[in-house]
């Protein structure tokens, strides 16, 4: 059936497959000792145009939003972030398992606001108490968020001031990065999350890889021991391999970028449809995810044709639903969603 | 180079690649639900004569180790392993890191003798003060060792029968479970092993997958919303057909038997060849890991030409290292290997 | 200088010291197994009207907040709490430090009402992806809460009532649970709290001892291994006495409701001053803490001569600041209180 | 009835008792800010010889060897202590609880020594694989020792620079300091210790208080935000007064040294008894805790009359018994023993 379910129902680019299945028999050390992390590594940094960047590749998303927290964070701090923040909600308390607090904010479309951010720093030092509660420690936002919107640059400029004046590194889950950087609304580039951001990462599963997401160390600031803090964690792979090769894959002739690209233009077709069939968004977003509501008898009669996600209730007798495109989107997967709405 | 470094020095099995490939474009559920990770499950059922089971796909084998035990494990326990077992040296304290004791026995020729551990129990209860101390609470071996030897059947129910006086779980990491079932010196079937284990995981990383080890739980006591205990310890692939397509593809056939039956073989050539060659043995082991001491001008001389692993110091001017077969090991290899010992 | 600064300024009760006194030289077991834990836990039991319950000492309260959380939680499970309970905000995060998300629920005067506690658990199961998120384990609430104020006896039936319908515990934070109970405005019973409660705790620290809590598990639901629960989390006292003297001495003749109804009247005296000096209230809480709002100046001033604590900001020249009566209060310190007010 | 059981059967030295009573009422500042715990810990300094020292009040063993070992690891570290050392076996995993492993070495007498140390970490590090395995991040000794017995000064000293030499913290656990300084069998001084360790603590619990152990480290080393830490692992006392008062007056006038002194008087006429009535010693210690061999039979009969602890079995007919003298034994506990044995 034709799926809109979610970024992450096909397996990898065939340009990533392939290069996997032309390296499958070469003999190479393990744990990402191989020439192709080092490639893809090297490949990262020049698109983040940050030669002294330290890249790590990792296999999912929450896994890598646990260890890069869990790693950063000194013993008295919790991470900031929105109460919508994927951290916050959808990672099975990933975050607290590794001994940490998500120190939940309110969010404005999904985004955490600098002046947000801002009065909460001033009112935890305001309290005289604050040596009793959970230091803020690091800020987590995501780009895209769960919404599908987008950080301007200078809301991330001003993001980035408020935490650079406490000391705070300054997180960037970028699970769906490339959608966001190829959305054709955003000013951010890469160079410029690389140089706001003092980590962040880029997402690799929902991008084009089987699995994978590269995480980028922009301030020489990668945790001591960092493999060893992966592996005890239960998160690394023998056959680095797996994640070297795709990532150099992705990176090669901006293949990462062109495949986001592909995936905007798709889901700018299908707002267009919604717009063109009346369908009603609950929320417009700049990316590959589209959000619209509809209601319960219409929801199951389009569900013998095509597959999209629930996203929450909208009234008794409306649900809202998620549609996403990704690199795996087919114009023909668009015309049989309009040939079915 | 030609390389005997370890038995995860090549991609997949060339039939586990090519059915990642045939699929690639299926769009599929996410996080396990696909219908290849259920056909798997059923076909590894099958296989372990266990139609019971509860079968779980993971992606590596210390993350494995590591979510098994700390899910059965309950607060006051720890788990009984041999010294030098996997979770007790070389998984960078992973099973520490969620909280637990590995209760560290003496071993014999890498494994855990039933006596030892017998012994170590009534100790453990004859004394006063165990409620201060922590519980043994299951018990961890692997099958082949580290040391590449195998419990015979008789070991492992004599194994099995001090675990179940005592209700602690009998767990069994197979990270190279197909080398120890095809070796030839083996009395043991996958049939025994799902009989006398509680749990255990068949690896997938070392014998023809990318990645993925297959838990079996095999007395209906996989612990509940086991999902939720991968997702929050960042295990869980949302393109769970990665591991799905690969374990599927490994036991349609018997694959998984037929690849570790050649690479026993390779592993036999490779035996007959250091002893044609006169090289001294550490440990002539049943399996696929072959461990001989050369001298420390021997090993330079060598390096030139194959890359093998280090293992430990033997004495001043002689080390032991470690020589590895697997399914992607050709006769080529061997012949090679032969000119230049 | 006289202090209403907090509920825990002087050290024990002068008949639980006497009692320390008298029993001192007596040579007892270690860990509890004294006699006089034993003869505390039979009198709490028979003053909670629940002969089976299960008592056991702790030292502090985040200390008996973490430890019972997290023993009574699944893997899988947080807590869920009013965004102002102490375990959301002033125990420096212990709780997660645990491992377990504390989920925050809006607040009504401190207290968490039932119909928020639906909505929410209505809310988490009807949403498909709640296999991926925290799953509401228990349910902690604070009596009185961190605003002094009191739920009735309808409220808490309604709160217990939710919890048992979806099978989670109700934990009750007594910390001043006799300065509740003592109150005069509250329709509730510690045999109502045993009830009503799966687990409570009732306070020593701040009610009459040096330190110490005594948790009441009411359902033959304390964990297996509690005793290594505790040592294991560090917070086993070698010498146990100290703890069960102390319960031994509050609970014989009613002196632990006694001193409790005593800084109760000092707290209606304190509530009448601040009337008779026109002092407003921020609120005018029905126990033993007050909560007012002066001028900077005026603080300053009275900063002179008794001491209080900071609570928050109130605007630019205001604040609101804390006043406690406890045990140890007496009429002469609120004579002097109101000569220099 | 009489008591060996252990050294902490009584409750304080009257002399601590007696300034609880006496500063009982003053109304204090909670959390360790009162005047009592500065001026123990100024105390401490003087007697340590070591003015720049930072002193932490805690209140029980293992909660101080937990809370200090866990706040000065890394995340890649475990410590290193004997097989036989407190955290190893008796502290129900406390370590492990907190994330991290004991790496256990052999041990002489109780003891760690300087050699085994430094061939465990020449070993570590020459191993290849090193970086997944747990590093070795300080080093764990008890002072006396579980057995009873003491470090010289020049074992410690050679204990310190193998230590310095890798960068690791020593951590000497004086639970029963008092008696291993006044032993009469020590070249060691508090100085001495104090001038050797990065951080050591001074049992008060086993040495004449009710509870309370004093951490000092050396090296202007204590971790940022210790409260905090304390605090999140529930070990924050509200009445810190009650830990500052005991060490207040075990530090003046030198009562630590003078009590300690008596129990060591004592140890020495237990030892004489049993070599005059013939009883075989199992470690004849040189402090105060003694361990003697006597029958079944003879075990039976003597628990009529006197408590002593189970230490282990000897053999089929024999068992290893302790005794422990402490502050609070007198010289008619001797006379009555001498009348049963």
């Amino acid at each position: 059936m034709i799926s809109f379910a979610s970024d992450y129902i096909a397996g990898a680019h065939p340009q990533v497959l392939k290069r996997l299945v032309e390296t499958n028999l070469e003999p190479l050390p393990g744990y990402g000792e191989d020439p192709y992390c080092a490639a893809a590594k090297e490949k990262i940094r020049a698109a983040c145009g940050c030669p002294q960047a330290q890249v790590e590749l990792l296999t999912g998303g929450t896994q890598t939003n646990q260890i890069v927290i869990s790693t950063l964070l000194r013993d008295h701090e919790g991470v900031v972030a929105a109460k919508t923040g994927h951290v916050s909600t959808h990672e099975a308390g990933a975050v607290e398992h590794a001994g940490h607090k998500v120190l939940e904010l309110p969010q404005t479309g999904g985004k955490l606001r600098a002046d947000t951010l801002r009065e909460y720093i001033e009112s935890f030092y305001g309290d005289e108490n604050h040596e009793h509660m959970v230091f803020p420690g690091m800020v987590y936002i995501s780009h895209p968020t769960e919404f599908g919107t987008l950080y301007t640059k200078a809301e991330l400029e001003e993001l980035a001031k408020v935490c650079r004046s406490c000391s705070m590194p300054l997180y960037l889950d970028g699970a769906r990065l490339g959608y966001g950087l190829m959305s054709g609304e955003s000013d951010l580039t890469l160079e410029d999350i690389a140089r706001l951001c003092d980590v962040f990462y880029i997402g690799g599963t929902k991008v084009g890889a089987l699995c994978g997401e590269a995480v980028v160390f922009t301030r020489n600031n990668r945790p001591a021991h960092f493999v060893n803090a992966i592996k005890k964690r239960g998160a690394l792979l023998a056959k680095g391999r797996l994640l070297g090769v795709q990532f150099d894959a992705l990176f090669t002739d901006g293949l990462y970028f062109e495949l986001s690209r592909h995936a905007m233009e798709m889901a700018r077709e299908l707002k267009a449809l919604f717009h063109e069939k009346g369908v009603k968004f609950y929320l417009e977003s700049p990316t590959n995810q589209q959000f619209v509501i509809l209601s319960s008898d219409r929801i199951e009669e389009l569900k013998q044709n095509v597959t999209f996600s629930f996203w929450e209730k909208y009234d008794a007798r409306h649900t809202v639903i998620r549609f996403c495109t990704s690199w795996s989107t087919t114009p023909e997967d668009l015309a049989y969603l309009r040939s079915v709405l």
